[in-house]
Order: structure tokens, then C-alpha cells, then sequence
């Protein structure tokens, strides 16, 4: 195998340029949730150049609707389809899911953004953009390393079946709606923002919307009224101890770099119509995290419980108890013995790679990987050349060279667990 | 005069569902800001039967807009006018305006009303609706006591000038227009909700708007990240211990009852797009009482210096300082010397009417008043029928009852004021 690898190496080496490009027209199309469709069709041409065969539709069926992991607050799939490309083997070997999501999280406050968060632009070696991190750098890395095995003619034995989703980020209905068309494999790889790290466990989410009551009033008479933004900041308040108690929880040796393994996320605050008014609701908009050996219903029963207990600290809630809805995102936390062979396959050609050992943690995000691993059966590693802390922020970027390294160590892991069919 | 008083008196007795029917009609067209037009119709149909000299005109002239005392976001002011109705007078009287606002604030959350906010339904006694406290209930009050004088013939030497104006509930720049198209008297009186008290001191107040950095991040590693929610509660915080320290140093007597003389109100907030992003800006905009003795400058001055002050608590703020805007809303506070006539012939009229001396406070909230009496140099006085407590809430409405009586009080003020005309 050692001939084979030099041989992909050194075509990988010499189409950096191709592959930099490639994503750079990627994050151009900014695909944020329903405009996924330019981005796909760039995913599209591509397999097609690689003679992969191809699977191209929309989801939304009625099984996939119906499904108990099915959590969206989508109505319409059209036109933004899901994109499959098999690499088929000649038999006889382990199969392999490359999973990647094509949807990107929104800009946010273009203010904050150095350049247009949808240029591609580079700079000392990083890619910049929406997306470039989370996750069109480990999609180009995951089709690097297959267009190098075709190129430099690879049989493989098992099939690589390379997956471009919608709906990551709202909580996987596109990885979802894959499993349900009956793709399987012996393995699974997601190129997900690690840092080069591995994660075989994921954080999953949920997200969670609390309505808090108030009584509204003039404001130059405010003690007449109730504020709802100062009830929903104790609401705040109490998510937040929460979250101290069940991170209190957590002892997983995988987690223990990580400051808050299970956070609670703040992300909305909606309250007030008018500054002379008392505002009588506040709407709060937010992420908790999953440990992965939790059940997604016990979590939910357990923030409902704590927002109950505000009745305890202030009477206001017993009369006004809030509500929790659990809508769009969720994504079921992922769990992958440290012992599998998919995972010292993927450690021994990072070892090869870059003579060092990985390191191997507990993700602090949930993936596609809880819906590949808890519905599909299917083992699932997340591994990928982006930056952790800088996904979904301003000015998002990836530094090339890991883009680089990990499409190598992909490449690699790839030919030991697919295997090298010979005709001799 | 008493034979004068009491023939009005009767007249509007025989003509209180006529008077009722008028503000049903008012309530129905919900003239929130931007679409007074229809209750304006109303208004300019009832002052043409009753002869007045009517004058209809759209502000927004370059004069209005270029006043230091205006202040207002809106652009187009087009189909929307002022209405003013003067009933002249034989001459060597005094003049009074009688001034009240058409524009109502939004309902707010639907859900809270138990019946249509525009419906004008009546129960108990009770007219239900936005704007029937504040202030359509007194502006009706107004006119009935109007017609009453005309309807039995008796002659004022004074004028009296009724105006309907737009803009109240955002900064008072229809009251501001009318004081600049030469408007002018000896007196006013606005029937704002006061629940049948005296206010010849009026609260003003200021709508500001508090911009706060954050720093996106993932949610799922949310402390790469800075919260601005987290960061805007700190604001919160400030302003309710400024709230604090303001009202400490209140010591007019004409204050003792109210909880909060100038409250500082916090109406809106509003962060986040993403439950799984950690928000990196946070808007929260708010209303500042301002005492009758105080300069708007100062107050702003004060409020900023405030703010500054956050960066000795949390150093994030000094690298990342909020941002204050005064914008859209701005009532100057009114001061009425309590031995000034009009405000003692406002209190003989009630002891005679009610048999008891009334009630004489600082009013909880600003004004037209401050515009008509620091702009238009007119003594002002505050007094009307509405439920203070229910003004800007769910399920406002007014007491029938108190309209009645405030109508006989207010046509009492404008015989003695304006003073009768005899031939003889």
C-alpha cells in the first residue's frame, strides 16, 4: 500500500491550487438554510468530473416527516436537493460514508465582518468566508482525497460513498433523510471543524424556546406593570445554573479540556414594542447541550423541571408559569467505542501522517454523526481540518494547510479501511 | 354664570349617548401611528357641525423639522393631518386651548386582550379599547362640553381653540407644529388619563436606544465566545441602580404618592438570530423620566456618564463600550406654578362639581404639555377622565362615568376662564 499512497500524496500535492479553488467557488454560493441549491451544483459537477455515481434528490417524504429524529420547522425542500456520490469497490471490502453539510450558519452582524463574509478570499495561508471552517474546507478535503485515488487509478474493494447534506445546522434532516433512502456503510468519517482533532463522542443539542409573561403598563407608571424582560432574565439566570449542575456531571477523561462539555446557549432575546411600554412577553431563543450518554427526553424533562422551580424563588411564575417549546435544531449526541477499528484506523494514518498521536476528545457540538450512528447504525468518527472557535463567527476562516493534511490522513484512512483491490 | 352652568349641564346629561357613540366610533379606528387619518375624519366631521373654524394641515414643514424641540424617526407625514377648531369669541376674554393626541400606541400581544382591541365594546359601564384612556375619552370630553356651550347658545368672550394632533406617543411634533403655525392662548388644558386628578407638573421623558458588543462564537463552545445578552443584562442592571439614585434625590411634594417619580423603562430588547450562535450584539432601547426641574441635555448627560461607569465593573466594557442613541420619542417636562389662576379656576370648578377639593400631583409621564408651555410659553394644566393604570396595557378602557364628570369640570373652566358674553 505504501506505492499507493505516495502515488495519491503526490497527486493531492500537486492539485492544492484545484482543491483552494474549489472551495473558494463554494463559499462564494452562500449557502445558508434554503439557498443551498448554487453550492450543491458546484458538489454536483464535481462528482460527476469524478465519474462517481450519482444520487441527487429532494427531501421531505413522508417517512422522513414522520420520523421520530425527523425536528425541523421547514416547510419547503424544493429546488435545494440532498447530493449523493458512490465510489463503487469491486466487493469484498469495508464501506465508507464521507459525510459533509453544505449549509452554512447565517453572517450575523455584517459589521463585524473585515471583508464580505461570502468573498473566499486568502490571506497568509487562510481561506476566509462563511462556511470555509464549518464545513465546505472538510468537504473539499473529503473530495481531494477521493478525486486523488481516481486519478491515480485505486481500485478499492469496499464502496465510498460520499454524502453532501442540507440541514445540518437546523438539526440534520438532510443526514436524516439519507439513512432513510437506505444508505449504510461499514464506517463513517465527517470532516466537522476539530482542529485535526478526533472526536468519536459528540455533544448532541437541542433547541429550546421559552415564552415568559409579563403585564404590561405605561412606562412612566412602570410599578403598575410586570416586565417580561425582567422575568426572562430570571429565566436566564436560572438556565444558567442549570447548566452548572449538569456539567457538574460530567466525567468522561474525553472531556476534560473542555470548560463546558454540556453548554447552555443563550442565542435569542425577543421582547418589547415600544420603548414607553412595559413589554408582557419575552421570547428566549436557545441551545443546551446533550452528553452522550443522555437521552434527548430526559434532557428536555430536566430543563422543564428547572424552569418550574422559579415558582420557588418568585411567586410572579406560579400565577405565570413559563412555557418551553423544543423546535427546529436537535441533534442526538454521538458515541463510538475508543476501542473500534474505524478509530484506530483513522489514529494510525494520523500517526503515519504527522508523526504524532492525535488527539482524541469528546466534541463540544453536536453533528450528523448522532443521526449516521443512533438511526443508521453506523460507526461515525468526526474528524476535520477546521477551526473549532471560529465556526459560526465573524470572519470565519481555515488554514489551508490543514485543509491539506487532513485530506492526506482522509486519503490514507481511506485505503487501509476500504482496501487496495489488485487484479494481480 | 350659574344659569349658564346650569343649562350646559342639562344638555350634556340629555346627550351622553351621543358623546359615548362618538367615542366608540373614535376607538374603531385604531389611529396607532402612521394611520391617524380615519379617526381624524371623525374629529374634523364633528368640529365642521358644530361651526368651528377649522383648520386641517400635514406637518413635516422645514420649519418643524429643523426645531431643536422636535424629534421623531417618521418621514412621511401625507394624509395624516392636525386638526384644529377654534370657537371665537366676542373678544376682551382670556383663551384656552384644549389640546388632545388621536395617535394611540400599539395593542401588543393579542393574546392578553380578552376582546378585539378596536372594538369598542362597552360593559359595565366601561368603554374597552386602545386609545379610549388615552386619550380619545378626553378629547370627547373636550368637544362635548364644547357643544354643550354652542348647542345653548352662550356666547365666550375668549376663544376657545380645540386641537386634535398626531405624534403624542412619539416626542409630541404635532403639538410642536401647532405651536409653530402661531397657535397660542392664555391657557391650556390636555385631558391625558389622570383618573379626575390634577397634574400642573408634568413628568418629561426621553426614548433612548443602548447598543452592546458581544462576540459570536458556536454555541456548543460558547465560551470562545462573548454573550451580548449576558453583557446587555449588565446594562439592565445600570440603568435600574440609575433609576435608583435619580428618584433619590426627588423631594417636590407634589410627588409623594408615586412609587417611581421618573422611572427608567426598559421596553425592548432584542438579540440573537441563531439558538446555536452566541449573539454578538444586543439592542435594548427604553424610556428616561425627567423631572419638571430638569434639562434634557442633562439627563442624557447623565445616563451616558453612567454607562461609562460599566467598564469599572467588567472590563469587557472598556474595550467594547456601549453606544447611546436619543432618538424617535421626547416629551419635555411641564412646571405650572401651583397659585397660577387657571390652575385655581380648574380647582374651584371641581370642588363645585365634585363637593370635594381635588387631588394635585406630578404627573408619572410626559406630555404635550411641556412643548405648549417651554415652547408655546402657555400655562398648562393636566387633567382628565382616563384610568392612568390601564393607558398602554391590555383591556384599557375608560369609566363612562369620570368622562361625564370631567366634561362638566372642563365646561365649567372654560365659562369661567373664557367668561361668558352678554348682550345685554
Amino acid at each position: 500500500m505504501e506505492e499507493e499512497l505516495r502515488k495519491v500524496r503526490k497527486w493531492m500535492q500537486r492539485n492544492r491550487v484545484h482543491a483552494t479553488r474549489l472551495l473558494q467557488k463554494l463559499v462564494q454560493e452562500g449557502s445558508v438554510r434554503g439557498k443551498e441549491a448554487a453550492a450543491q451544483a458546484i458538489i454536483i459537477e464535481k462528482c460527476r468530473e469524478l465519474g462517481l455515481q450519482l444520487d441527487i434528490w429532494e427531501i421531505g417524504n413522508k417517512t422522513l416527516m414522520n420520523h421520530p429524529a425527523y425536528c425541523s420547522d421547514r416547510k419547503d425542500y424544493t429546488g435545494n436537493p440532498n447530493v449523493v456520490g458512490v465510489l463503487k469497490g469491486t466487493g469484498d471490502g469495508k464501506s465508507l460514508i464521507l459525510n459533509g453539510h453544505i449549509d452554512v450558519v447565517p453572517e450575523n452582524n455584517l459589521a463585524e465582518w473585515k471583508n464580505d463574509p461570502f468573498s473566499g478570499f486568502i490571506e497568509e495561508g487562510r481561506l476566509y468566508g462563511r462556511g470555509s471552517t464549518d464545513m465546505k474546507g472538510g468537504t473539499v478535503a473529503l473530495l481531494l482525497a477521493m478525486e486523488a485515488i481516481i486519478a491515480t487509478e485505486i481500485q478499492l474493494k469496499g464502496d465510498v460513498i460520499f454524502q453532501s447534506v442540507i440541514e445540518e445546522e437546523s438539526g440534520g434532516a438532510g443526514t436524516l433523510a439519507a439513512v432513510l433512502r437506505g444508505y449504510r456503510a461499514d464506517g463513517a468519517i465527517i470532516p466537522e471543524p476539530t482542529n485535526l482533532k478526533i472526536f468519536p463522542k459528540q455533544q448532541g443539542s437541542m433547541w429550546f424556546r421559552v415564552t415568559v409573561k409579563g403585564r404590561s403598563a405605561h412606562g412612566g407608571t412602570r410599578y403598575e406593570g410586570v416586565n417580561a424582560i425582567e422575568k426572562g432574565i430570571l429565566v436566564i439566570n436560572q438556565l444558567n445554573e442549570l447548566e452548572k449542575v449538569r456539567n457538574s456531571r460530567i466525567v468522561d477523561p474525553l472531556y476534560k479540556n473542555i470548560p463546558i462539555p454540556i453548554p447552555i446557549n443563550i442565542g435569542k432575546i425577543h421582547s418589547g414594542d415600544w420603548p414607553s411600554s412595559v413589554p408582557d412577553i419575552c421570547i428566549i431563543e436557545g441551545r443546551i447541550g446533550v452528553a452522550p450518554d443522555e437521552k434527548m427526553s430526559a434532557v428536555q424533562a430536566e430543563l422543564e423541571r428547572s424552569l418550574q422551580e422559579l415558582e420557588k424563588k418568585d411567586i410572579w411564575f406560579k400565577d405565570y408559569p413559563t412555557t418551553v417549546e423544543w423546535f427546529g435544531g436537535r441533534w442526538i449526541p454521538g458515541d463510538l467505542d475508543i476501542e473500534h477499528p474505524l478509530l484506530t484506523t483513522l489514529e494510525s494514518s494520523y500517526l503515519e501522517v504527522m508523526g504524532s498521536s492525535p488527539v482524541v476528545e469528546a466534541s463540544p457540538w453536536g453533528t450528523d454523526g448522532g443521526v449516521l450512528s443512533k438511526i443508521g447504525d453506523i460507526p461515525v468518527v468526526i474528524f476535520g481540518p477546521g477551526v473549532t472557535e471560529v465556526a459560526h463567527d465573524a470572519n470565519e476562516y481555515i488554514v489551508l494547510e490543514d485543509l491539506f493534511t487532513s485530506a492526506d490522513i482522509i486519503a490514507s484512512t481511506i485505503l487501509r479501511w476500504c482496501e487496495v483491490s489488485r487484479s494481480d
